[in-house]
């Protein structure tokens, strides 16, 4: 080893999910959005002035914030923006959680969070899910686990699973001493979301994205709702190190899909319909699938070819769907290892793919 | 104080340069480049395919990493990108300078070094340029000042000066046990690049951007050069908390500009032109101009109105400019606060700031 490779920092590197690149492929493993976005958007990127290129882009994002501010009818001061949630995330770890003591997350929940509580040398301790895949919410008071922050996905992932309003309220009323972070990636699909207590609650930080709901993920736009102090200390953080983030394109798109509220509705409510229709069809399948309130199905196969070895046989199953150009999501991980998880495409992706696992289970 | 408050990261929250917007103001504040980007760049984004924004970008941004392959004529496993060479930079203090060891770089340089070493909590010594603001090349010899890393940013900022590749060398070779990054943001400007050097010595890694030369402040798209394992220890550090970065419209406009070497070229042609012609005139005018290599000129305003308190009698100018609404930079730091940093602008703003400059000297 040379001297300065002493000097690199030591990581385990993240594998993330497969981005085949074919035609005829049925992309559902990294749960994109089948329908593009608005056609608002694809005019706001006509409409943007190339030659204003050459000056750097707004660092306050103006026109977003106001956009998301409209819609949401949150004042601007409580809007922040990042590249995508992992940015806004990533941010908010870094801002929020300095105390020393350990931040608390569920055991199954979204990968990155132990990733940035690495990175940032962050203590934390992952709280076991309950046999359901459920949240123990007693687990998360600070009297029982004091803590410098809590991070709750809810809807969470991969599980797909949602608690209500109230069941994250009675975390973040017993937490009122650290942030308190609700990731609502998915929250669109059905979920019901805690934004309105940002209000009540000056430790409350909502995390949300473009990449699902609002078919951006190729432009990595994600924002955060909480009171004014903490968007203003997050914007600190950042602006201490990285003024300039979002682009000129991923501003003025990001407004233009904002504010184009009855396609983003529609296309929420054509997700939702397919997700039931084929949530049941699993089911009759003999699938053991949880009750999703996201844009993907977490589900285990049940019956005579599996049972003998779950976990085993499911790969198996993952590994026969993709030579079919199927592509799904496996975590080869304790506890959801008999588990695939399966984005929602558009219907006929999804018949399709009922249709291989028909005859994969009978023959 | 809340209990939560206290876990918040404490900064000093950066001040950007200025960016007013209203039509007809002069902005020579912050060293963007007065010409649109390549008229490829437009017809690549108008190319783009909406609808594919619902699928996350290349994390590997394949297209942009063959077109500087192509145009530099550097294998594709020694370029890495990031979202402006602020993320780039701020990437390889993380990945790089993990010894325990201070870094070196000159006292008066780009402002961001110092923000990231503390936000990594990397030591640091900033050594002094000399009294013509001149590197002074012995100061960085390992045996002289033993170190975890060296930064350079050449041609240097805000001084515009450049040294020579030779020079540069020098410095690499007296470390060879640790990484030297060389920031060429404004080498397109005259500057002489160490870029062939990265094949001699794989501790080098050279950073650029496309805000400056490439007209594309506002996509925020920043690169660098160096050995495959280098770039690797990049990537791995930046896959293991956040895959996805640039999206899909910066690829796709920054490989076409690249691709675009005639315009670019063209281009620097033309505010190097500029410069050397405004240099010439403000040196009539009396001032101490700093021999500039980028695209921007550091000049001190000397003679009767000046002279008596040269400082103060500086900032003067640079608010009486600011009411005529042309706007340049000043550094109110010690060792500088003497000068103004001018970016070069078209022919035509030059002239109007000239023109104010003669008038308010013969005043």
């Amino acid at each position: 080893m040379k001297e300065w490779q002493k000097g690199i920092r030591e990581v385990i590197p993240y594998t993330p999910g497969e981005q085949p690149r074919f035609d005829k492929m049925i992309k559902l493993n990294t749960n994109e959005n089948p329908y593009p976005p608005s056609p608002k958007v694809g005019e706001a990127l006509r409409n943007i002035d190339v030659d204003k290129q050459r000056l750097y882009p707004d660092f306050a994002g103006t026109e977003l914030i106001e956009a998301l501010s409209k819609v949401y009818d949150v004042p601007k001061e409580c809007i922040f923006f990042g590249i995508g949630s992992d940015d806004v995330l990533s941010m908010a770890f870094l801002t929020f959680f300095n105390t020393g003591k350990p931040i608390l997350f569920p055991d199954i929940t979204y990968s990155f969070y132990d990733v940035w509580a690495g990175l940032y040398k962050i203590p934390f301790k992952a709280l076991p899910l309950d046999e359901d895949f459920r949240l123990v919410k007693e687990d998360y008071y600070s009297e029982k686990n004091p803590n410098g922050g809590v991070v709750i996905a809810n809807p969470n992932a991969p599980t797909s699973i949602a608690e209500s309003a109230d069941f994250i309220e009675d975390i973040i009323k017993h937490n009122q001493d650290s942030v308190v972070i609700v990731d609502e990636a998915y929250v669109d699909f059905g979920g019901e979301s805690v934004l309105p207590l940002i209000k009540k609650y000056d430790n409350l930080l909502v995390v949300r994205t473009f990449s699902k709901s609002r078919s951006m993920a190729g432009m990595r736009i994600g924002y955060a709702f909480g009171n004014a102090e903490l968007i203003k200390a997050l914007n600190d953080v950042k602006y201490s190190f990285n003024s300039y983030t979002l682009n000129m394109t991923a501003i003025a798109t990001g407004a233009a899909s904002a504010l184009d509220e009855e396609y983003f509705e529609k296309t929420c409510r054509k997700i939702i319909a397919t997700r039931e229709e084929y949530k049941e069809k699993l089911k009759k399948l003999g699938f053991y699938v949880l009750d999703s309130k996201t844009n993907f199905l977490f589900a285990s196969p049940r019956g005579a070819k599996f049972d003998s070895n779950r976990a085993e046989e499911t790969r198996k199953l993952f590994e026969a769907l993709k030579k079919e150009n199927i592509f799904v999501r496996y975590f080869n991980k304790p506890r959801i290892n008999e588990f695939l998880r399966i984005t929602i495409g558009t219907p006929e992706q999804m018949e399709t793919f009922i249709k291989f696992i028909e005859n994969y289970i009978n023959v």
